[in-house]
């Protein structure tokens, strides 16, 4: 049917051997292009999706984004090139030349010697229209093709740079990364509903469990980073955790990501609450100074006013106690001391009858213990809270939630 | 008993509030210690466990290690300084003067002028004894006490050192980084058994599902990254997978990580296979900028002889297929180019009674569809083929496997 054929057609010139009379043209993202310092007229080739089209007499416009930036390219091309499959969404592969553009709104613009279309889009189904901007809300109907929404399309390229600003800063600081384990046999802390795990064949035979033992899926990576804190002094873990928490609010996700520290030899809350500041403020830095584009877009049209507000939450760092809740989002950090008496402990175990399970846990307090003490970021939250994006199913590209798991 | 006593009093001292008369001293790591450039007898602070005591007669020598280094910090004290509670394994904060070191063996030491233990081991049953090197059979039963070996500490600091590398590989390449959803209902593949997941509350009556479908634990997170190389062009993931394998052999685990990439206009197999090499090369040459001495002690006590068959393994790359596997560690990449064509897959699924459930998939190849591939790397594998370490149990923090998830 409609993109059947223009595939095949891609796929066929794909899988035939290509014999280039010419040297080809060096390939280069939509980022690097409007980035190009010289446009001394050497040919490129840029691939990427249609985002708009606009037809005069002479001439032909199209802006091609291929997800690197926010921004398009806008490309130049005689008319002759105009066709009815040159149509919002489809994906295309331009040659030609990067010039400065006599247009204010960009420096770089591309004449284009070629056009290829790659893949047809059948405009007519497409949930997404030229130039409309759909409420979050109506996108998230559309779990597979929301990412080429604006919209989606700057928060999850600002999630993937906050990302490695998390990563970056605990490095720098000297931290030992950890992957805390998804499925664990502690069902400590009691913190709300479970998630357990069997494999598919054995769902319904629970006692034979394939570990031996019940096990879960992760509620915290905390029990495990004391151990690890106990020789590496600093460690911290950036992964999934999960709640079956009955709740389609727009607080709450059944799998979320949290980044978690411990940090032995602490000597107060103030110690942690300085790791915590330093961790906000410099993931928000680069965040900002990575993708002002994507953030204002957020801003601006997402949240107005959310700028303000972001900088007025950071002050709250001066004067917030360890657990740090952010108005409209909730606990953006929870962050203790941990028990180091070893005898307390002990005998908090044996009153839950828990001394067997956890004598682990009792051994670290036995074998060269150290005061310390963690706290966990809440990913989605932070998110949520730099960003004023109202719903948590906005910020993380596949919400997990009661009654939902599509795709 | 034996450490709650001065874990007590640590805790006190702790607690009570600090009233430095002097200038308090600078804290560092190991590490930075070591590092020190200038050891102009300012006075510093180190905090960490006891590796080793020789005492003699006039002197004695500690060294000290906190895990930010395979190499510990020579402290040389009076011999006043003795006591039975200076021990392997206790932990103490020592404060004095880095000064250069006579021997031959450390630039730096520290003179130390203040040693307070901070946390005794009860050496008798801790089960590591000073100076000896047990082997991994025997430390893997210790999986909360393991971490303070020489072995798992410079495995644990190799495999954060990758976990960075590889994000900063590619960012650096212009990928955006995806939390791919760690439960989900597609079952495809049909790779192995599947681990499905219940509220623990549920898991009696599957017929009520959370997430009003069954729901599993990713195998992979392929088909999630095709829906965002759709906008990205270039997109990653690196987090754990899932498989409900009923083996406890040395090369299974039920819960392992994977880097996996795909990538949007691709032209060959050889497109990919450039970008799983450069990923390869890149990680391990960081790696071994990184961490020498902790990889010289994997390649000379874990698997001697192990550094030049690292490097005969990486030549394979240039004549491999798109799956790679490595002599006794198995597949550790594997690739290919996905398939295009709109009415083959549609037939295909047509004919598993999947077309409804998979609409999405072919949604993709609807709306703007590109030549598309993409790969995959087990990342203990990866660590087990540069490290040459035999069992896959001794490169993730906390095994899970049939008939054990302990802690």
């Amino acid at each position: 049917m409609f993109g059947a054929r223009c595939l095949l057609r891609a796929l066929r010139s794909c899988s035939s051997a290509p014999c280039p009379r010419h040297k080809p043209s060096a390939r280069l993202s939509v980022r690097d292009a409007l980035g190009a310092r010289s446009t001394n007229g050497e040919r490129v080739k840029v691939q990427g999706w249609i985002r708009s089209v606009r037809s005069q007499k002479e001439v032909l416009f199209l802006h091609i984004n291929d997800g690197s930036s926010l921004e398009s390219l806008q490309v130049v091309a005689d008319s002759s090139f105009d066709s009815r499959e040159l149509a919002f969404g489809s994906s295309v592969e331009v040659q030609g030349q990067l010039v400065k553009s006599p247009s204010k709104k960009q420096n770089v613009e591309m004449k284009a010697e070629k056009i290829e279309i790659v893949g047809n889009c059948d405009t007519k189904a497409f949930p997404f229209k030229y130039k409309e901007r759909p409420p979050l809300e109506y996108v998230r109907q559309y779990p597979h093709l929301r990412c080429r929404t604006n919209a989606l399309g700057s928060i999850l390229r600002i999630r993937s740079e906050a990302t490695a600003a998390i990563h970056s800063f605990f490095k720098d600081s000297g931290f030992v990364h950890i992957h805390t384990p998804i499925i664990t046999s502690n069902d400590c802390e009691g913190a709300g509903e479970l998630f357990q795990v069997e494999p598919s064949s054995k769902i319904k035979v629970p006692e034979e469990n394939f570990f031996n033992v019940p096990a879960f899926l992760t509620v915290s990576g905390q029990l495990h980073l004391e151990v690890m804190s106990g020789a590496f002094t600093q460690v911290f873990t950036f992964g999934p955790t999960f709640r079956a928490e009955n709740s389609q609010s727009r607080r709450h996700l059944a799998e979320f990501y949290m980044v978690e520290a411990e940090i032995s030899f602490v000597e107060s809350l103030q110690d942690l609450m300085r790791v915590m500041e330093r961790l906000f403020k410099t993931a928000t830095m680069t965040v900002l100074s990575n993708c002002p584009e994507d953030v204002e877009l957020c801003h601006k049209f997402i949240a107005p006013g959310q700028k303000v507000r972001t900088y007025a939450k950071k002050q709250l760092f001066n004067v917030a106690a360890v657990d740090l809740l952010v108005p409209g989002v909730g606990e953006l950090f929870g962050g203790s001391l941990r028990e180091e008496r070893y005898h307390f402990l002990e005998q908090r175990l044996a009153r839950l009858g828990l001394t067997e399970a956890y004598q682990w846990y009792l051994d670290l307090r036995r074998f060269g213990s150290v005061p310390h003490g963690g706290f966990g970021m809440g990913f989605e939250r932070y998110l949520q809270c730099i960003l004023g994006i109202d719903n948590i199913k906005d910020v993380i590209p596949f919400p997990r939630f009661t009654h939902s798991c599509v795709l």
